[in-house]
């Protein structure tokens, strides 16, 4: 049937500090968005997530933020210069590079975190500066987007290479957004649920907004959590539906 | 008659703080070393450094660092795993190469920043870790060592290519260290004088120790600094006192 | 004739980085607003800081901030728990508290800075949050406020003392507010046109308008900047012009 | 019979960062030792540390570290001068105080943090500038130290209050000083084994070194980990023996 990739966002932990459960997402997941150091991470977890990454043949991409290590780059940092994001980006994307050949492995893509590519989905300048960014390092790099917004929309005035991704447990606006996490239903807490719904979104190429509404878009990959409770047994669980369904995981860049 | 690089560690400065005056000392030197963001230096500060360096027709190199912003890298950390402090660099040297190139401009060397420097060259394993990290990033790159040190050796070792640094006001001990600092004539602070010192420097080959021996060293490059008071006036002077004498200033990789 | 106090915001450098001119500036105002850590300074920045306030007779407060370095606390965050910015404010004036007693100092009043004051006067949450962290560490310390915002507001409903602060160098609109910075007109660059709207406000106990209106508001402090080059030579000017009156200087809380 | 307190060092958490179960840990603890920020903790963490700690009957203290944050406080830091740590630990200590009042609690003591703690225990000059910190922000405050150390010759020196601690865990070697952990037996894992060490501790109030000599010492307080696998299971262990034979667990500022 078809195929489609399953990401996480990992290499989270920072010094001591351990955030979600790598070792056990890498064996889960086909592509790992690796943090870089400015919402978190720092060049060991770097090292040590990219390196089990390869080891468990698992894609990895940079996963760059804005600079907010205490906020962990949820907080909402408005009216930043575009221009001036795009060099914390450069910064960060550069950085996954060498650390990832240290570690005998390669960044296929870059996926924005928090409230950076919140920020960007509605914001065309802020898009267009992250798609420069990711044009300046390397023009192979794949960008990681949510379809229908901003993002995809810079991605595809630039010629990138993209990405689209969706969110197994989260549900869906009219536009295409996701719903916001403050109104009853936004997430689906239920595993079985969110598989299905990830089954339905790869086999009929299309997100379903809460309204019914059926909006087609290529799904490329599917976003799993992986620093939550119970999120290694929900993604298994939406691992497993997908393939009992017969659709094929795999990096997206897998045949890069 | 002989040529010889001039260099200083620029782009030290960090968020609202200034550090140096940069846009002179980029008239001057003919090769900068830029802070990574790890004791100095942000996303911001290294593409402006970068791009300025390459307006000027500068040389850039990455100046990694321990992670120390509020010590500025000069606190004495010891007992860090150098496979750790290798990952470390391998991080920095990456994100310094791609600012580099959204700059327009690309790197070709790096020089440890402060403490980490000063531990190498006196700590076979760690100036060994260095070296590899540079190695692992791009062979290709120049590694910036004072001569006779850890350093030095670990770099041959590794089949790395070399600069070798003196400094023009700073005098040396018989085994060729600098004199430290706490000792009285450890640092020259006549301009003129430490002008007449370079020159001698770069004509004869050789270092001269505070005893008077000659040691014969490859004399790559010369390093001014950037951040003192005066040292606009001081670098200017080194650099006439050098062309006066037929020293051709150029940068050290002119060539490659 | 009357009298008014003088102050800036100093302590603004951090660990290598120096920023403003602290010993001159100390000897021209009569309070001192020293930063607390978190979007400059250091304890050694503040201990220094306060040390040289009591020695020059120059009263000193705590100036708080978001946690915001590398954005010197500019940056617009927003969307922080109130409650949480609570804590913040309750740690730094702690802090704050220490630090004066060591220096043989003590603080007399918070002033909050950069966005986080900014976006507080138009807050009643925020506002209330801040005012409540300053009861909460002491309720003999005086809470500077712009006139006629939530901040006032708030630090009357919670029963604070309060020091009411104009700007000699901004320009007021019809509400009371600063004219934002992008407007023409918003800052005063003559030292000598700021002085005399300082004398006049002092002088009328009002704030006056772009458009002329007259704002009757309590006058107690008046805001010079110190870390813009020309810091020492416009606050010398206001000074000297101001006492030239017959008004006379000396700190807000010099008869508590 | 006799009466102990037993601490733990808890409240290091970060932002989004979880480290070690303090809910748990302060049904246990009859005294918690609360990071603030500089190797751990944030204000947020270090208010509801103090909160929790106060429901529970649990006294709080500061748990001041050398600034480092990335190495949580343990990475070996030479060199820097005495007086510039005194800073340190006073802005810590006061932010504590502060922060203790507005969660309705108070703060007992100071403990020094990590490699701090263990510098000082050689250093009689860094041991000093930690006494004389503590002394600056209120000499009522106890300072918990290792005894036979230069921590505890320092604080009896300056007179302050003094709270004796020793480690179920640990083994001790002649001198009083804990094996290094490289040495093998330096850690007891079986928290059976460690409870047994602490009954005895505490009854005959006496430490025994690995050869087997009792040195007398008061026995004030016993340190169990917070931050480790199982620490919660063998805090339980080591408290039940401890009541189990007699021994009173309290804070040690308790009748303060």
């Amino acid at each position: 049937m078809g195929q489609v990739d399953l990401n996480a966002d990992l290499g989270e932990s920072f010094g001591v500090y351990r955030l979600g459960n790598d070792p056990e997402m890498l064996r889960i997941v086909t592509t790992a968005n690796v943090a870089c150091g400015f919402h978190a991470g720092d060049p060991l977890v770097m090292f040590r997530t990219m390196e089990m990454a390869r080891e468990n043949g698992v894609a990895v991409g940079a996963h760059p933020s804005l600079m907010d290590l205490w906020g962990f780059g949820r907080r909402m940092i408005v009216g930043e210069d575009p221009a001036d994001i795009e060099k914390l980006l450069i910064y960060q994307i550069g950085a996954a590079q060498a650390v990832a050949a240290a570690a005998g492995h390669r960044i296929t893509h870059v996926k924005t975190h928090g409230v950076l590519g919140t920020m960007a989905n509605e914001d065309a300048e802020l898009a267009t500066a992250i798609a420069r960014a990711i044009r300046t390092v390397d023009r192979d790099l794949f960008y990681t987007v949510m379809p229908l917004t901003q993002s995809e929309a810079a991605a595809e005035r630039l010629g990138l290479r993209l990405v689209r991704e969706v969110y197994a447990d989260r549900t869906y606006q009219e536009n295409g957004n996701l719903t916001p996490r403050k109104i009853p239903g936004a997430v689906i807490h239920d595993p079985a649920q969110a598989a299905e719904r990830a089954v339905r979104m790869v086999l009929e190429g299309a997100i379903f907004t809460t309204e019914g509404t059926r909006l087609p878009v290529p799904v490329d990959t599917i976003c799993v959590h992986g620093d939550t409770p119970g999120a290694v047994e929900a993604a298994t669980i939406i691992r497993d539906r997908l393939t009992e369904n017969g659709i094929r995981l795999r990096p997206f860049a897998a045949a890069d």
